[in-house]
């Protein structure tokens, strides 16, 4: 199969599904996206031109500009879906809008046409139901900005083949990706999961009073930070030597194991703090400050995604180290 | 109080030890050092300046070269403290050896002279214990190697007073740091006790089968690793909308709870394996492999504390902006 060669449509034209359009024309792929509203799609194209346009600047794009520019059709139509070999749906996390929108796909691609979801939100086991033979229905998870980040995650339903979860696995390394697969469908994925998993604990040394929020942030921008790029977690176990067994043993005894919300945070989402969006949030933000935030953000990613690329042999290694798979 | 002219002592030139002496000389402090045996006298001065110089050609050095090479004094004679502002003992960790090297110090030094300890592994409140005045005791954690990386650790045990913990803070700031003061202490302090968090949930969903320990591994890398050093965790939580307290609710519920250490990691450790020490660990390492990852690791560093500094403003706001102290 000639990856960059496959058609691949994508529906629901959101920040998401815009990121993930520019992604694949970036990659080379042919496009079919869907706008669930015609004033989308002039919007929409307009957009994903100054995306692609940017991303040429970074040197992203696999094809020359202007074939990749001309590998995007913008329709209303569904019909425009049938020669694809991989569709993904990205509209709002509404299961009836899911379902009308996956009928939709289902009913005018091959039976072998992989169906992904962007869901974040959704069980994986829950969307396949809605499509005929669900086990080409998969999870794909990017992180934002889609184009630019390594980052991609693919999810299992219940009913999902490894082989056809291999297949986008495949794929995803023409999209500049370092794809990870999840086999078993469980709430919050990976890395939104383990997310949780670092709150729990940081929220109960907060509200004990042992430690800033502040200076929770700064253990991690500059301790873990100084690493996590480069090994993640149980490599970096390997390079710290693999000595603390009765650490452990002593501090899963003592890690926080609380089922319930954070009182702070609480308070403040009942407030309507939405963090950068509102200038509320567990920091306050000026509107030139949450701007500033977002502007650092876009631009460490592309310096992150670079200096992770100057580390190519440690990631070929990657492949073939793991001894307990 | 000038900070670079303060004298301070370490006392213990292992690995770590030699490594904070670099850290002192660099930001200007004169140094009495104090060497445990003979043999360690010369063969630590060899090493201090050639890691100094190597500092020197990054530009970490706050003084001319040859004044900080001047401001070294190595020794096994522990009068030679006996003016320092800080001393902190970097010796090996167990009880008995602290509690002779901690006396020593307390014999010589004087009553408001701050006495640190770099320990990892006993609290800070069995060690004050050790020397009079304990509420002029403190922890000081740092990452290795002590003098590149910005993330230092300052733990205060029962008896240690607030204020003298943020003489430290105060004084590592012109140490090119991002001190954090941990008021309470507890196991694993900050930095260990989150990676065991993370640890305690990953072992849980590799070992059940639903994701390969290399796949967490690049979600870690990929994911998280690309805004970790940017943002930390709670900041992280502002600028995704913190809209998930009911996806945080589900979730909470779900995660590990487990005391036990994972039957993986025992196996590994009872067959001996130190990871990149030994070759074996979490995954399998040839030499050449082990080496590649020290010298990757230490350009890593060297790398990502460049692209942190290039966000400054960020830096400054951190702050200012903390609403929930």
């Amino acid at each position: 199969m000639k990856a960059s060669k496959t058609s691949v449509g994508i529906v629901g034209l959101g920040l998401m599904g815009r990121s993930i359009v520019v992604n694949m024309l970036a990659a080379g792929h042919p496009v079919k996206a869907i706008a669930p509203t015609p004033q989308d799609v002039e919007k929409a194209e307009e957009r994903i031109s100054q995306t692609l346009r940017h991303c040429d600047g970074l040197g992203l794009v696999a094809v020359p500009l202007e074939k990749a520019l001309g590998n995007l059709l913008i329709t209303e139509d569904y019909q425009a879906l049938s020669d694809c070999a991989l569709v993904i749906e990205c509209v709002i996390e509404k299961i009836p809008v899911k379902q009308s929108v996956l009928g939709k796909i289902d009913a005018v691609v091959s039976p072998d046409t992989i169906i992904g979801t962007n869901t974040s939100a959704i069980p994986i086991s829950t969307l396949q139901e809605m499509v005929s033979h669900p086990e080409r229905f998969v999870g794909i998870h990017w992180a934002e900005p889609a184009y630019l980040t390594r980052f991609l995650e693919i999810i299992c339903g219940e009913k999902t083949t490894l082989a056809n979860a291999r297949k986008i696995s495949d794929m995803a390394v023409g999209w500049r990706k370092e794809p990870t697969i999840l086999r078993k469908d469980i709430p919050g994925f990976i890395t939104n999961r383990l997310m949780y998993a670092v709150f729990r604990e940081v929220f109960a040394l907060v509200e004990a009073g042992h430690i800033s929020l502040t200076d929770i942030d700064k253990c991690f921008r500059y301790d873990a930070g100084s690493w996590m790029t480069l090994m993640g977690i149980f490599r970096r176990w390997d390079y710290l030597g693999l000595e603390d067994l009765g650490q452990m043993n002593l501090l899963f005894k003592k890690l926080s194991n609380t089922e319930s919300v954070p009182e702070t945070m609480e308070k403040i989402v009942e407030n309507g703090g939405r963090g950068i969006l509102t200038g509320s949030g567990l920091y306050q933000y000026s509107p030139a400050e949450a701007d500033q935030w977002a502007d650092s953000f876009a631009a460490f990613n592309e310096d992150i995604y670079d200096l992770a690329a100057q580390y190519p042999a440690i990631t070929a290694l990657n492949h073939e180290t793991d001894a307990h798979q």
